[in-house]
């Protein structure tokens, strides 16, 4: 078996988690910043030092291509991103890029024979901290944003994403960009974000696709009025109301698949005074399952909850969907026996969260692999996953990446 | 019996709707603002136009002082506030101060008999909208805040209240302040803020304190994790929490005195955001009765609620407190018996919002006289309070000043 190589992994780690470093372990380091130009100006001179051009397309999309062999054969691509969120951690993202480094750069010095191109890339604004929205330059390639619309996308200081795009030097042809005819695969390591890996014992994840959802905003009226001078019997307490409907809904959602994840994580109350009763509260619903199946139960209860709740009408409203994304089954076959090559202990699962694996996946083979983030924290300062854990990840990809230009 | 006069009532109920009228029925007047300013110049040219001087304090209290025809007796004053909250109504605050000046007019062009000097004032700041705490000149008068504190009270836009004070034109000497050598008794009428008085068809609310309240934040203590990563037995999630929390005290303070009134109205969720699971979540919790065996019996619910819903720890926290006030009985017998002379239906009642008569009457005898606010509205446009009820409320606080002048 071949393997990467542990301190150049470490050091790579230590070194990108300088760009942008909030100083209390953890980044900052919003798409198309400073601190986001300096890791890029960093995955091109290590890739230069390996002997590796970068070149990047219209919307500054990173690609490092190490050639193969053989002439006009596709590449395959290994790709993550760089941005992260407000005090993010040092692994979201940024991990799926050294990943892409580090197997480029093992090939490269131990020169391990290879037909393929290879290329390491780094995808523009995953996150959309800054510019909304999230997985902004694989939608707008893949064909699920107007770029138009997405150059406008302004930043809360008033900046538009177009213009932060002209000043980062970075933006290349749009002949370059990822497309099913230049490129045969891809492959995105990435942290796991939740408990499961770490919890279960196991080392790699072994992603089959990306869970389907459903975003409710559920809202309760209510009459505003004086907290010290309305008997209870005259009130409607849209904030009562609201946690009671927050509780029917957990309840009847409890019921159905123990894999069901459902999260009612942001609530806004009007007038929220202390002195008054709320006429108004709008609280999101957020659920995931790769089975559409129970996401067509979790809507069924959100149809059929009651209409009022504490004399307050309810309503809900789907804010958005998206559909259980399938990878490339060949390709998680694939991953699934270089971790078995390797001996390392594996699980397959699904990602609930997004990422742009998901976007690409309906233009080329695609995805993910996962190693294990310590307590499941993700998009925080105390995100972690050891070296030892990722150096397992990244002899993954490499070994997946070796077998797959074997075809 | 004497009577006041609706027409110049709805004069100036009309007028004063003018000073800040924010273009939908309802103003914006906040303390010592430009349209609080013009109210105060209009009270000034109403009181002078029927031969009454206004003096002012150092808190740009207002005393319109109607002379009596005994010498060195005390002042009876009638007060309220002109400034009100944002987009507040037009009666709150300055149905008091139309109810003085038209009780000063009536006297004086009447020309009634009267041994005291008759006082309609007005009090600075009592809504706090602008410059916090509530009832700032009152609470500074009667002693119970500290005035250097209050002069460096900031707007949300850096003003503090001092410079206000400074700019209005109104400071005054401090030897004017309402004091308990100078002033008899302070009557104050308002409108009922609830809807009591018109859910039982009644004319004049005879008030008989104001209930004390307790006011304590609920905090819950959670995880903050990946919405679509974290399986549902890992979550710690404290706006579930919080919704059990605030559903277990709204069914045992059900249980205690039907007079209760208590409101949880202001949520704060974080990080509040749908894709994250909450970790901390704080509402308030404000519970007034005028017993304070009943404000205990709340105060022991809060104590002994769980220390754990939903896997989160969950806090309690006194915000602030307040003992109930009683009103001078013989003045509340007064009222009674004024409102009984006209024949008008009437009801004892506890205010449940706080006034500046509350601590005016740590100072001097006290009391006041509400009327009713159609659907129990206040602090919003929709406030209402008929000219025929209005002048009923006047005709008593005119006649419970006759009756104090007899003594």
């Amino acid at each position: 078996m071949l393997f990467c190589n542990k301190d150049r992994i470490q050091n790579k780690i230590e070194t990108f988690a300088t760009f942008g470093d909030a100083g209390h372990g953890g980044i900052t380091r919003f798409s198309l910043s400073e601190e986001a130009l300096q890791a890029r100006a960093e995955f091109v001179k290590r890739m230069k030092k390996v002997g590796v051009e970068t070149i990047t397309d219209d919307m500054a999309n990173m690609y490092a291509i190490l050639p193969g062999t053989e002439a006009n054969l596709p590449r395959i691509v290994m790709a993550s991103h760089c941005d992260s969120v407000r005090n993010g951690g040092n692994y979201d993202g940024i991990l799926g890029v050294i990943t892409a480094m580090e197997v480029v750069e093992t090939i490269a010095i131990e020169k391990i024979p290879h037909r393929h191109p290879i290329v390491a890339m780094i995808w523009t604004n995953e996150e959309g901290s800054l510019y909304a929205p999230a997985m902004m330059s694989s939608g707008v390639i893949c064909g699920m944003f107007d770029k138009a619309k997405m150059l406008e996308s302004k930043s809360s200081k008033g900046k538009t994403f177009g213009e932060a795009l002209q000043q980062s030097g970075y933006v290349g042809d749009i002949a370059s960009r990822l497309n099913s005819r230049d490129y045969m695969v891809m492959l995105e390591l990435h942290i796991e974000q939740g408990p499961v890996l770490e919890a279960e014992n196991k080392q790699i994840g072994v992603v089959e696709g990306v869970v389907g959802m459903v975003n409710y905003r559920i809202k309760t009226y209510g009459q505003a009025d004086h907290a010290g001078t309305t008997p209870m019997p005259y009130r409607k307490d849209a904030l009562l109301a609201a946690a009671s409907a927050l509780k029917y809904l957990h309840e009847e959602l409890d019921k159905l698949d123990s894999n069901l994840v459902y999260t009612t994580g942001e609530i806004i109350c009007h007038p929220c005074v202390h002195t008054v009763i709320p006429d108004f509260v709008d609280f999101s619903l957020d659920a995931r399952h790769q089975d559409p199946e129970v996401i067509k139960q979790v809507v069924k209860i959100i149809k059929n909850m009651p209409k009022e709740f504490d004399k307050c009408e309810v309503k809900y409203q789907e804010a958005w969907a998206r559909d259980t994304i399938k990878f490339n089954e060949e390709l998680v076959d694939l991953v699934q026996s270089s971790a078995d090559a390797y001996g390392y202990t594996s699980k397959k699962m699904y990602s609930g969260a997004g990422h742009d694996a998901q976007y690409v996946a309906s233009v080329i083979p695609t995805t993910m692999i996962f190693v294990p983030s310590k307590d499941g924290h993700s998009h925080c300062e105390p995100e972690f996953t050891s070296v030892e854990e990722c150096l397992r990840g990244i002899n993954v990809v490499l070994q997946t990446v070796l077998e797959i230009d074997k075809k």
